[in-house]
């Protein structure tokens, strides 16, 4: 933070500099502005609004608050540090829980040869319209073009076959932290489709379905807590429809969030089960352990799993949290927790107030620190209000005041950065006191954003009813037949338009499932599929999604 | 580790697999084997001699003990995780440092266009033979090819001089942990040299000159401590002569280790100081702050910085301490710390014997695993003699040898990997005596690394010296005017062959200069350079040199 590089220059000279005009929370917003430009904002903060020009806004918030950087290779974002260490944060919790169940990192080369990367067949057609291929080195070409991995199956199954020699060397249990480049040719977005992004794959292999299963659901478990318990959003556990499930597994399980803005469900996390679909092609066979003695042993191909979960949480997490004023970060993800602002060092200050105040200022940032917090005391030569919208744009969870009336009370004002709640808290109690308010903070942000997508998922039992409801930026659950056809039908009955091509920014897209959740409302003996005739045979969340 | 999933399988059966014959140390190796085998060396084992077929034993160690994998995609390698563990830990030091100093971390694209990657001429002609274009996605050309970066200076420095709008902007240090590609059409060698590697990449900006180099040499300092404190390998610090900086650079520092078997000097970790070269061509520039209020103020281009440390160092504390016996792994770094065999399950043992030795065992590990140590039982249904020399493939630092006679006595029989010193310790006072053993072992390895790599410093005052000193082996110490085209002299002269394509495996290349060291000897007044008439500079190091 170069927030913290200013700390010395406290006091230094004050009043100097003209306050920015802080940005102002506009309820009501001008309606006809095409380009959803917020009334009065400052061009410092954010000037596009989130309810009128989403993927402006959302530029915005990123850029503005200094979480990412577009970059001149398109569909390619520079994470800053401020994303960064969100995801290092993500990384740590996920990677502990892993490491403790036994499994282990390495690190697969980022090349894969044409010959292994097309080995499997559905898997390939997944992905083959999208692989970069290195052609060229320095100036030769290169005998064979050699792709980069848009995921792992395939650069590491060769060598499961060869490291699993007995039923003794299972599970398998593998893991990298690492970057996989698909080269899609949609409209690309920062963090949620980008042509480059960081992920981690598990890659394990089973002696036993029951075994792969288990941990399929384990570790869906974790992708859900990284959510609600790191990133404070909400998500569905369920399993994808054979239609959108992963090329090449059996099932596929995922967590599915919800963007009330946009009213589009979006993919948050996938835990495929591939059964034994890889361990044919690759050969991964051990003997049965279970035969009798002395009889001759057979086969068995072992079970796989393969898991991912990428830094598309870091975009879920900005549209659902952030506003008109900037980011929102969640407490345990934020990089900077807490900003220290002094006040009342004008013109007017004695040096008396000057040393008080600043004394208090280091005092409280000391004794937060020793508690493990973030924080930091923004002495920069600005006007406070100048601080409290940088502090909002950037999502610093939680600001103190301190001025000479706060001493004199022996407070600092707090105020939230999520609902600007304001409370005293005592200056000699912070360390007990802010961890607490950070955490009711993080409640808070779950809590409105369970109710938000809790009120946004509407049970409907035809196609008829889904449009309208689709339009006002609902997700459904619906009683579905499972069939792909039947899929097809009910997106292109839902689209807004049929046009071929349908333009993925628009609302107008139909409704794709997103899952089939894992909590079942009762579903009626001789209830029919909402697109056909069939019966149902689970109750399926549908909706556009990202 | 498999090895922990096989715990429940604690005396099930005994006695039935064949033990594998141990390889053996033979102090006195067959001198006129061509492929440098260990006479009565099991298949299972290291077969290869270190003296005799370094290259040969150095991939037997690596595949055999499981850290590495070789990858149909010439000069990858897979990092498995005995390997990708050692990195962890040097990551986890190396991070808490400089983040502590304020280094935020964060996450460039991995592509790079051709006119950013172009625009440093020294630098890109550094790099240019050896960058990988990516020229097609899917069944598509590309506009215009991409490269994968090499390194990231121009990636990064564009928004260098965007974000740094103010000197109250720097210093800004940021970090990557990245992999890099360089497409070398030399020899690969795991670790040491491949296409694609793992590392940091430190960049940083100041505003002085003063506050860079600081920099530069506190960097140098911690590269240092991750090979003295984790790896236990000697090395010296220095600085790179002209000829051997980084392209672009105003001058190199490094830190050099030393590969007793070849007498070759490697470079361990470099940091550069760039100077304001890259400013300049990227306009990264503040006003200047020293200004007088009131003038207008001058521009002033940053000075830069940048260091990185890659998975070389694991290739490095390989060569130094592994042995024929298979992997020495130093403590502090070793995925499996201790691991504990059970003694005495044979046939005519007990059942109260099996329960005894089991219990012991597993309180053992427990313990252990309580005070911080990586340690697993090996309950594998096999021989003492083939869990021994399974476990010293893999390098596992010490092995705790429990049966009936231990038990009786109340002590375990330990044996260290490095230097196969044994003593009995106390059962109930494991948790304190084995931190003890494992920090003395530390200190053994690094002590006699040190030795031989001292041994191997000869002094020299003239290039006629050099040859007969370098075949034996060492790397040397010479007086030295700093000239490149003396550099060239030295190095054709000290060539056992003057072909022009010499073979980088043979030893019998010309020598480099290493390093001008920190630590310098006095240079009296007058001394001549050793490769030509001109007068000394400083003392130099130079070596054969990977």
């Amino acid at each position: 933070m170069s927030l913290e590089n200013q700390t010395a220059d406290l006091s230094l000279k004050n009043g100097k500099a003209k306050p920015a005009k802080q940005p102002k929370q506009n309820k009501q917003q001008p309606k006809n502005k095409s380009k959803g430009a917020i009334e009065g904002a400052a061009q410092v903060g954010v000037t596009i609004d989130k309810e009128l020009d989403f993927p402006g806004w959302y530029q915005q918030v990123l850029t503005k608050g200094e979480m990412l950087e577009y970059y001149d290779v398109s569909g390619c974002y520079i994470m800053r540090p401020a994303s960064f260490f969100v995801w290092e944060k993500i990384t740590e919790f996920f990677n502990k829980r892993i490491t403790d169940m036994g499994v282990r990192n390495a690190y697969f080369p980022m090349f894969v040869s044409s010959r292994v990367l097309e080995r499997e067949k559905d898997h390939v057609e997944g992905f083959a319209p999208e692989v970069a291929w290195v052609t060229r080195a320095g100036s030769s070409d290169l005998e064979e073009p050699i792709a980069i991995r848009p995921t792992s199956e395939t650069v590491m199954y060769p060598y499961y076959a060869k490291w699993i020699r007995s039923h003794r060397d299972l599970p398998l249990r593998l893991n990298q932290w690492n970057s996989v480049v698909r080269w899609e040719f949609k409209h690309p977005q920062p963090f949620l489709r980008t042509r480059e992004f960081l992920w981690q794959e598990g890659h394990t292999a089973h002696l036993t379905k029951e075994g792969a299963v288990e941990e399929v659901d384990q570790i869906l478990d974790w992708y859900a807590d990284v959510y609600t318990d790191l990133l404070a959003v909400p998500v569905i556990k369920g399993q994808k429809t054979s239609k959108e499930k992963f090329a090449g597994s059996l099932f596929s399980r995922s967590i599915e969030g919800f963007i009330p803005t946009t009213g589009r469900g979006i993919q948050a996390a996938t835990s495929h089960c591939l059964g034994q679909n890889f361990s044919k092609m690759f050969n991964i066979v051990v003997e049965d352990p279970s035969a009798p003695e002395g009889t001759e042993k057979g086969k068995l191909h072992v079970w796989q799993n393969s898991w991912g979960l990428s830094t598309r949480t870091i975009g879920v997490m900005v549209m659902v949290h952030s506003d008109n004023n900037g980011l929102v970060i969640p407490p345990r993800v934020a990089e900077v927790q807490v900003v220290v602002i002094p006040l009342g060092l004008d013109k007017k200050a004695t040096p008396e107030t000057i040393e008080q105040v600043t004394a208090a200022c280091q005092k409280a940032e000391a004794d937060l620190r020793a508690a493990g917090l973030r924080v930091t005391v923004d002495a920069r030569d600005q006007q406070p209000g100048w601080k409290y919208a940088d502090a909002e744009l950037r999502g610093i969870c939680l600001r103190l005041e301190i001025g000479p009336k706060d001493l004199a009370k022996g407070t600092a004002l707090s105020v939230r950065r999520d609902n600007r709640a304001k409370a005293p808290l005592a200056l000699d109690s912070l360390a007990v006191e802010v961890p607490k308010v950070l955490d009711q903070m993080h409640n808070d942000m779950y809590a409105r954003a369970k109710e938000l997508f809790d009120s946004h998922i509407k049970t409907v039992l035809t196609v008829e009813e889904m449009g309208p409801l689709l339009n006002e930026r609902n997700v459904l659950l619906a009683p579905f037949c499972g069939e792909e056809e039947c899929e097809d039908v009910i997106k292109d009955a839902t689209a807004r338009q049929n046009t071929e091509d349908v333009d993925e920014r628009a609302p107008s897209m139909g409704a794709k499932t997103l899952c089939v959740p894992k909590d079942q409302p009762e579903l009626k003996e001789g209830t029919k599929c909402a697109g056909c005739d069939r019966p149902a045979v689970a109750w399926t969340l549908f909706g556009r999604s990202y």
